[in-house]
């Protein structure tokens, strides 16, 4: 970079411009080869300006996993919404009723009755229709229902149902962040791919129409196969990478997108102490709990490790480099889901410009 | 609580009013009591309406970790602040310029002769004084001097400036977070004051007026003995408490003042998924990256533990009790300082109304 990392208050979140349009063309480009839609994942940036780049190069809308996230979407006009993710109680309802009235399609995850129960009786109550899709279980043990039978029991209920249309299937293989190889990596996709065309074609025997079957992450991505009965691809963290993609082989170093920039605050004899700790480099040390990785962070070109946090600071304890105090060292966030979330917002560095980036949607859990 | 959890849009972030007065009042009489000042850590709650609470108890003034949590606190009023940390850089200086014109007192730590030399340099630009204070390194080994020798040699450079005042010094024992028993914190504890008033005993020695010496840490709180050379306490966690001072032995459940809201979404065969995750309940298994605590979160009144967490879902594997979809739960955060700074919002419960509470600083780490 030509740019001078010392202009920047820090800790600062950096995007590179030209490695992130690279991520976003080639995801893009490796979805519409095996012609499914691309339907990005807005937890990993939760900026409405990168959701719309993410449009404009060809994704057929964004998905997200809160009722608030779906709210900021539409808010900003986007039109096709999924929310990946099985909600329940009055205030989540409220939201999607308000979503439901400003877009062209949203749909949201249901995983039991109770679920399908709730959604009909609220769409009744607005006089309107809701699309859900059936949340599939596949390796993670989180939301989704795992046989078929189930499946089949919530897809007959959906169809009892006055006011809700089944609108597909989806899955998320999280099992991917455990996985020790690629070679690995690859046997969850297919696996996990295989069980969503068995599940879509269970559904066409019984005369069910399932006009969606996605699955999501970035892992996954260099391992899809084409086939007949997936329709979607719903990865997030592909935009940016991070230390945890690296580890899993998903990406090299040269693709990362997204620093956290921090300044040497402190050089003693057996440490350097930075001012970014936990509450600016995440605890992540791996996906969904996984613990896969060495440090906080990994140091660009150093070989010097992160080896604690506290709120504030980071520490180099033995550090195999000089340090200056005063310096400015460019981080790669292990988790950048996680780290981006703690950030208002991004600087991203164009050629030699560097211009914010608002994260509209960073603190919406609800 | 007679108030109903169930209009309440989970995630969210619950203070029970009393117990968080009851806890600020216990720490304010202890302090009197010691005739030592109160300073609490602005770093824990960030919010200016607390804060402001703490001064209307007795506090002296706020404690701080950031000039962007500096600049928060003078923008509200707050007339005395400490950056209880080291700093570095243009736009450090020009916010600590900018902070020192609206306030009464205003002090930093320095660590090393850079430091000393970069405030000076900066002071006489501005035609102005600084107050810094000399960082003390005990247990942690994170930022400040750990010898007689460091300590004085910084404390000349000081009285060489011009533009400098020496206004005393400061430790954090962080190593209490760490210890295995209340016998090792009150040891840790009852060093580091030794420590400190040896330093500051050599300081006068020396010639130097040592006008404040602080130590801070909630665990230390109750094993601090009245002792001359302190002037200062400086503990933030204590307004809340959580999981981590309970297993430290800091408090009682009965004493935490705060809680996550969380809403069971899924129950199944084997699992219970709530829509908390590490967005929400933060990944912290003990302060200063110490693995101390089973689970994400304690659940009140349960003996289930959240054995897992992703982003947006906490996940209870096995659970030992029953859980209903849509049903609310309390959630004791392991870390309250983390999990706060991941909300904009407080809900404060009083009785059985229940009002907001902006969490003005979160996400100032800068």
């Amino acid at each position: 970079m030509n740019f001078s990392l010392q202009t920047i208050d820090t800790p600062a979140l950096l995007i590179d411009s030209v490695k992130m349009h690279e991520n976003l063309d080639f995801v893009q480009k490796l979805a519409t080869n095996k012609i499914l839609n691309l339907r990005p994942h807005f937890k990993t940036h939760k900026s409405i300006e990168l959701a719309k780049l993410q449009i404009s190069k060809g994704a057929i809308g964004m998905a997200c996993s809160k009722t608030e996230e779906a709210l900021c979407l539409a808010d900003a006009g986007i039109k096709d919404i999924q929310i990946a993710n099985v909600l329940t109680g009055e205030h989540k309802y409220n939201r999607l009723v308000e979503i439901h009235n400003m877009v062209d399609h949203l749909t949201f995850g249901v995983d039991c009755l109770e679920h399908i129960e709730e959604a009909d009786n609220v769409a009744r109550a607005n006089d309107i229709y809701f699309n859900v899709q059936i949340e599939v279980n596949y390796g993670l043990n989180r939301n989704g229902v795992s046989t078929k039978d189930q499946l089949l029991l919530l897809a007959n209920a959906i169809l009892e149902k006055d006011n809700l249309n089944f609108a597909g299937i989806y899955t998320h293989a999280g099992s991917v962040y455990s996985a020790q190889s690629p070679e690995e990596i690859s046997e969850i996709s297919k696996e996990s791919i295989r069980l969503m065309s068995h599940f879509v074609k269970s559904l066409k025997e019984e005369g069910f129409k399932c006009p969606s079957a996605g699955i999501g992450s970035t892992p996954e991505l260099k391992h899809i196969k084409k086939t007949e009965h997936l329709t979607e691809l719903r990865p997030g963290n592909y935009i940016f990478n991070d230390n945890m993609q690296i580890a899993l082989g998903s990406c090299t170093e040269d693709e990362v997108a997204l620093y956290v920039v921090a300044t040497v605050i402190g050089v003693h004899k057996d440490r350097v102490v930075i001012d970014a700790g936990s509450k600016a480099l995440g605890l992540d040390k791996g996906a969904h709990g996984t613990n896969m990785l060495e440090g906080y962070g990994k140091i660009l070109d150093r070989d010097s490790v992160i080896s604690r946090v506290s709120e504030e600071h980071g520490i180099i304890d033995n550090p195999q480099e000089e340090f200056n105090v005063g310096e400015k060292l460019l981080i790669i966030p292990n988790h950048a889901c996680a780290v981006v979330n703690l950030f208002d917002r991004y600087l991203l560095l164009e050629e030699e410009s560097v211009s914010e980036i608002k994260i509209d949607a960073r603190g919406m859990s609800r």
